[in-house]
């Protein structure tokens, strides 16, 4: 079965989704595998630890500092600029960050561990709706 | 159905092979995953911007930047220097870049979004000749 | 069919279970695609060079240079520190290195090509006992 997800932003923020995944899967609770594949290139898939808020706060942060926006001092370099200072460090960031995510599932259940929650990090300032493509094959 | 695709690079540079792909997805349109892996240690698969060149280009010059060539006066605790100056560095781009990706499928086509591109970026500076072993499971 | 990997670990490293998964797939030589997640938030899975163990000690510096301890100098702006400081650096490069991956399956071989290992990285300074939940979907 297939369906897409869709997750509106308001800024750079990794929003999570885990109970609207775990809702869709347990409408057929079976094994198998999830595929999940973000259609963007300025945000990004992430499982990452659902219990200190400031855990999401400080990845973000680190984000910045390894690609900071293209008007920073040290950005000089950067040739992408018409689509605004946070554009070019977005695709950056996506290309390191996780585009598509792959989650065993045993009788309707994500096999994810206790402290591992699933995101959508959004790169880019300005608010943006994003498509998340998901299918669930049962083995 | 399988197949491996064969990718010849000539130096640090995205190739895109999103048109390779649609062809022999297109040969039996069905709904499904495709799995890419790529068989090497000193490349990537990337999904990423394929509307502006200029993104490929500075992402190439970020990574760069994140990861030097090991002759560089800040890569002086390198260790694995036998394979040239930039075969560690791009080790180094391989672990934080895609190694295999999954894509959605409907109907013969990958639920890519409209600006995502399906590339092999190259980190080795001599020419070389990249397998991507792909797998399409229907379901 | 499934499983779970346990891979005990003590600091950081790459710690390679290549062998055991190859031969647990030889138990049903089919066709097919491994999926592989690791249900953790400050570990993760890579395919890397499995010849020079100096690419692997590099790799664990470079990423120590990209994310230090919470308590070096340069991170100061570090807010999650209660677990201590080698526990934040541990989620960062969980966010960029795989915590998910996909193999390509042939008569219960795995596609990988000659150089290429598979690893748990340990990214925390205690021991500790990591579980890999592993799917073999034949096709």
């Amino acid at each position: 079965m297939k369906r897409t997800f869709l997750i509106r932003t308001s800024g750079p923020a990794c929003y999570e989704f885990t109970a609207e995944v775990r809702t869709w899967l347990e409408t057929a609770p079976s094994d198998g595998v999830l595929t999940l594949l973000v259609r963007h290139t300025s945000c990004s898939l992430l499982i990452q630890e659902n219990a200190d808020p400031d855990v999401q706060r400080d990845l973000l942060a680190w984000l910045d500092r390894l690609a900071p926006p293209s008007d920073h001092p040290s950005m000089g370099w950067i040739t992408h600029r018409h689509e605004g200072p946070d554009d070019m460090p977005a695709h950056l960031k996506a290309a390191i960050l996780p585009v598509s995510l792959q989650i065993p599932v045993e009788h309707g259940r994500m096999q994810l561990g206790q402290w591992q929650g699933l995101y959508l990090v959004e790169h880019r300032s300005a608010p943006h709706s994003r498509q998340v493509a998901a299918v669930f094959q049962s083995c």
